[in-house]
């Protein structure tokens, strides 16, 4: 059975066309203006995009699924968030695999390939951290990147004494991925100094959601990232720093690219639209908005909007990592050093950036489309398969009504957590078609598709 | 006639793909793998790109073919300067239209058109300088830029008492393009600075092209850009700084960029791959290498390229301004301030960026694409007819052989100017065949079409 | 008859010491702990100081006395003037003269000394602006910086067609400057975008005064500074930014410093104690708030104080310029651009800075004395005759309570403005006794001098 | 006996007069023009200044005297150090104190000044390096400090494995000198990129004294002055970067302070006169030009000099560290890595920085004496009673010819070293007369004095 999408307007990182588009089977077949229906097979399904906008799927590079924080587990699993994603647009989710610094690496790769097996409704890989680095780390490591698909390591400068990598491993592990051509993503803020400076703050009985961001300020993550830098330049690595919250952090960034480092910057929704004042709200309401690096100061947000139109920073992600406010945020209702740290926001990406960064003039539809799928398709080696809309790659597409308007609200929400950090926003635009590999999975935020219809999607590595 | 381009890598700003391309007129219609030549009509041209990579055809954003200087004239005329510019791959030009501060603008436009018109072999539009900005002029700029198809200015803040426009003027202009959606290329370099330090090193006896640099240093030019970026802050107008040569210019343009401007870097092939020591040859060689702003010392072009790496520099021109060394630059023997401008290079463009920028491992394919077409194209509203390869486009192909090596000569060369700057190099890659809307113009650096096969390119206002 | 100050802690730039101040005339003759009164004239005059500091005789290096503004004057003559300073510390005051763009310098210096002559009961300098610079201008320039030893020039990158010089001027005379060994003073920011900016602003009907700072934002004095600053690169010249108000300002000056500009930056105490939400008042009030470059957002003051600290930032003064609120900063009720320009603080600074500065752990008391009094001492050729103690320095002391803590009012005030900008502030610290050359002039805030006391301080060009 | 230095220009950081100076004992007791000498006591040494400046005794605030270095020890001994610092118009000499890991600091303490004692003919005070902080080393810090008078401590971030704390020690370490009032001077370059780089080059046969300098390039500098400033940022300490040689790492101090962090910037004298291509000498004599930071790029000393010539540097000692080329550099002969690091010039600094800085017009007699002399003393709390020439201050002068010329020869030296690094220079500048507390110790390059004049000077902490 044939999938038709008609009279879109097709809008990707770099092209603005109308025209039709057939998928025979999994993978887009033709794209012509005006596709004789006539010519297909007669049980064709039709979507008709007129009026609409049609985008490559969306991608999020940075999602939490099956996250261990202290003793509990984020809140989604693999049914739950890929039917989230769906929902909102995200055909393909990069999982990052976070074992203990016990863990061997092979070991967490089978079992965060497990949850997801089975259950995922739309593709997915993964990014493997390297939170030890002996010599049997070192070689699974490399089977993980290499035999299994999967070139893309995670790097904690932060979370001391859970995460964090010495120095020498660091240099290690880069060493290493610059020869394999794996990129190294890397959460930069120093470890030693949140770690010493929580304790100071819980000592002087500074202890709620709002003495997150004080524990960790924008010089703590450029710091992060002024390190990491150096070390990508001693060792010709390749690295893209997550979640990069603020103007001192990617400015550092951009200094390294300057001086010829191989950087790439990624943002997340979270810091695009929120911010500090959020988590400072009353009566243990800011918990819901803690999430490391935290929200910042509303100024920095100008900045990374102004460098996302300039493409300096390259993809726009989320960090997703559902923690219920009821049962879960509340752990750290006596020291804000507990409070499971994310901000779910996998399903409501596409829809924030569309109405906080299109709509609101700060970015183009191309560059939205560049941030949210192309970039990590390309970065990530995914593309052509991912990221685009081309003969040939897959037929992964969202039909959008770049018009509709709606508020958000947890009650619509497919993800399992149990608050919407952007409860009773107004958001303009919704995927009303969401497509895998050529199979309408949703429709108008409703999961509608098969359920394990999501494939994991081996990768080459590309950063040589 | 259709013509056939079998079994080539095809290589744009994004995508490397291998398929066979057909046109069947001026445009691309076919794009797929082994295409059936039996399904072709008989008398198709088949050109085989077998193991040749197969890019679209440049765009030189920046080149001077009717060019007063000094009671001279550049000595291209649009016979030989499109003829050099095809045998290098470059196949649209785009030529400032430079009138004295007291011509009208629109008898200017049509004086350079009529120059352009009967004789150019590759396609062609225009920047419109603004010199002056009376009623009169505001008026006739508006109507090229709209009427005329031509929504790009150019604007000087450079060349005292010539071509420079008062604050008042350059605010009124800027203020102007805002509102018709015209973007303003502008050459940035302080014109009071120059003019006084022009004056004090030829008062000192120092007038040979060695001091040509010393008399509008880096400073001069990031004063410019900053002067610039900071009436685009206050306008909200569009630019493009033309020529960018060093890193304090284009470091004041990443900043403004940050701020929020919307400002677009050209970089020129003489500052990416020459430097200050050559304007110091001996007996007077040094004026071959004299143009402005002017080549700067070697560590510059570290970050020049390293910007183009990460996109944050948007294009790679040629500010090809050809006068003979013999009878032309000759005129500023005395005085390095009479030396006619200029460092030919239209035609050697493409291989100089391939030889030291892909081969060399300093960009990769696709960022040369970008910067020596796509981006100009996207930049001045020629895409996506020009700058890509897809159905549709018009049918500007180069085939390209990535390993053939010879030397640059003045001999080969089809411009008229007496010398080769980069007389003796040994560059790496040739365009083999080279087409213009199907028609195949250049081969193997010998010119082999029909010479006025070139077109105007009206173009419609974008940068609102 | 002599003057003893007893038992303070005597305070410099760089020392503390606990002494007696002994001066037989209008000179420190003696500098000793315990001096025995015996061996003094009988008719010494005695200060008490225990328990109090004695700081050199403050330097405001930045008012305005006879200043006119479209079609009215400053309110304040040097009878009030010279008595509101020493009331608050200040024993040296350095005006801007301020003629307009058709007057000859010779007549306006002595137009503005005989204002001064006769009246000041401090001593005085001035700066001599240079608004024209044809051949008398710059003859009469000369003049008045070598034979009337008045070796600082003011020149204006602000006030369109009043007071700025065009490029070609302004280089001509940082040249004749650097030859002199003249400094020249700038005011930095931009003519041309504030005009432009103020009809647009007044034309979409914003004329309150809160629209003086959108006006001329911190982008507009950024480019003023780096302007000068690269015509003082090519030029070798000295310059000083005045009242530099904004993080981007100070930073374009450091980093021309950085490069070799000799630059020297000054600070005026509204931009350190007050902000732009001051401006922002309802009826009208906010135009007692209006001043140029104007006051800018809180966060800029932390950089000022850190600068200060560092001693980036060399001196602070004033820019007193005092303008009625009843019948003169009325005249711009229906239009912002036509509010007089003024923030009267000569009084006031002092205090203010101990306060907000000292007191406030931002700087301590030596940086104080180094800002207020001896840089400005060191800059324009006063030194050692004035900004410290010292035998055979001139006996300009002022003993500070560091304690006292009282209201700033109006009523207090000696300056002839009706208004106070800080109308109710409290402030810790008050000069109890302040003398110029020997003689008790001020106590307890109260004039309580002989009139024409002051003298005009002739000076020597140091700036080579 | 008292000493009388007759009609010299007395220079100081801030102050340029013709007077006598009386010494009556060990301090300065009059500053007199003109002093009577009948006045004096018959036995009154007279050293005639005439023509002369006199200046204020040097202090050299990085020195290193027992220095063991991989089982070698400098060869200076506080004998021969102190002599050739004074002969060099050095007075007090401050140097660090450096255990190993595992010594207690107070032996350590104990070891370094029973060097120092009954040796020393100059002045003498240390810095204590914390190389260990666990609880014994913790109290026994706090007490050489505060009981021993040592308030400066020194850390290491470079020395992988043997000098370098951990981070958390780092945070530590801050928080108790910020506490305690006392100032950390810090080695800044990442420990762990160095070690790898060793590893990389020597294992590629890059083993000669030229690939000392890529083993630890500016990145690695930047990025450990960067690190020490955001752990001061967060804890409040006030640090002091020790020989800082490069742009980049100047350009991360100054940008911290801007941010309010208490940092003071060190040059020393090799990073201004010399440069990378002594290194690069062949047949190992590059050796005697290994130190760390290494030498840099030539352009790097453009923007020291600035950087002093504005007081954004304070100081500038040597790091003098001195090893024999014959017997001790050699045991680096097949390894950069094993040449033991230094310079020596505590006997050239006054006379290198007067010739290659004040005669040849990058600074000022005032910062000379600021950088060599004033701020040592202020920063290290031993202002005013070392740093300046005032009554009640040591007598520590410097009676110097400023027009003397000779060439540098290690024939003329008094330090043990069997080479001079500047053999050969010629320098304009020697210091004639030198005094410590009173006492002529050195006259004419030559040391005249007594052996055991020196004292330790003790000091409080004044950085809270």
């Amino acid at each position: 059975m044939g999938l038709l999408i008609k009279g879109g307007r097709i809008i990707t990182s770099t092209d603005d066309e109308r025209a039709d588009i057939y998928c025979a089977g999994e993978q887009i077949t033709r794209i012509e203006a005006g596709i004789d229906q006539s010519s297909l097979p007669p049980d064709t399904e039709v979507v008709d995009a007129t009026g609409k906008i049609v985008f490559p799927g969306f991608i999020d590079p940075h999602v939490h699924v099956h996250l261990p924080f202290m003793g509990s587990n984020a809140i989604d699993d693999w049914t739950t968030v890929s039917q989230a994603a769906l929902a909102g647009g995200t055909t393909t989710l990069i999982e990052m695999i976070c074992p203990g610094p016990k863990d061997e690496p092979r070991a967490a790769f089978e079992e965060w390939l497990g949850h997801a097996k089975g259950k995922a409704a739309c593709d997915f890989t993964f990014h493997m951290s390297a939170v030890r680095f002996d010599a049997l780390a070192q070689s699974q490591l490399r089977d993980i990147a290499i035999d299994c698909g999967i070139p893309s390591f995670k790097v904690f400068l932060a979370y001391k004494g859970a995460l964090d990598l010495p120095d020498e491993h660091l240099f290690g592990l880069l060493t290493m991925a610059k020869k394999l051509g794996v990129i190294v993503t890397a959460h930069c803020e120093n470890a030693e100094l949140i770690d010493a400076m929580q304790k100071r703050l819980i000592a002087e009985g500074k202890t709620g959601p709002e003495w997150h961001e004080p524990s960790r300020p924008t010089a703590v993550e450029a710091e992060g990232v002024h390190h990491l830098a150096t070390f990508a330049e001693m060792t010709g690595a390749h690295i893209y720093t997550v979640h990069t919250s603020c103007f001192q952090a990617v400015e550092a960034a951009l200094h390294a690219r300057a001086r010829g480092v191989n950087i790439w910057i990624e943002a997340v929704a979270p810091h695009l639209v929120l911010d500090k004042t959020y988590a400072e709200k009353p009566n243990f309401e800011g918990a819901k908005y803690v999430m490391s690096p935290p929200l910042r100061k509303k100024w920095h947000k100008k900045y990374l909007w102004n460098w996302l139109r300039g493409r300096e920073i390259s993809t726009i992600g989320t960090d997703h990592a559902p923690f219920n406010f009821g049962d879960q945020k509340i752990m750290g209702k006596d020291a804000f050093t507990k409070i499971p740290n994310g901000i779910p926001s996998v399903s409501e990406r596409v829809d924030l950036i569309h109405t906080f960064g299109v709509c609101a003039g700060k970015i183009d539809l191309h560059t939205m489309v560049d941030a949210c799928s192309t970039q990590a398709a390309r970065i990530f080696g995914l593309y052509p398969r991912k990221g685009t809309i081309r003969v040939g790659a897959d037929a992964d597409l969202v039909v959008y009504d770049p018009d509709h308007k709606r508020k958000l609200t947890v009650k619509d929400s497919l993800s399992a957590v149990d608050y919407n950090a952007y409860e009773g926003w107004e958001v303009t635009g919704r995927s009303e078609v969401v497509t895998v590999r050529g199979k309408v999975q949703a429709r108008n935020g409703k999961f509608v598709g098969a359920q394990p219809h999501g494939q994991l999607l081996k990768r080459e590595p590309t950063h040589f």
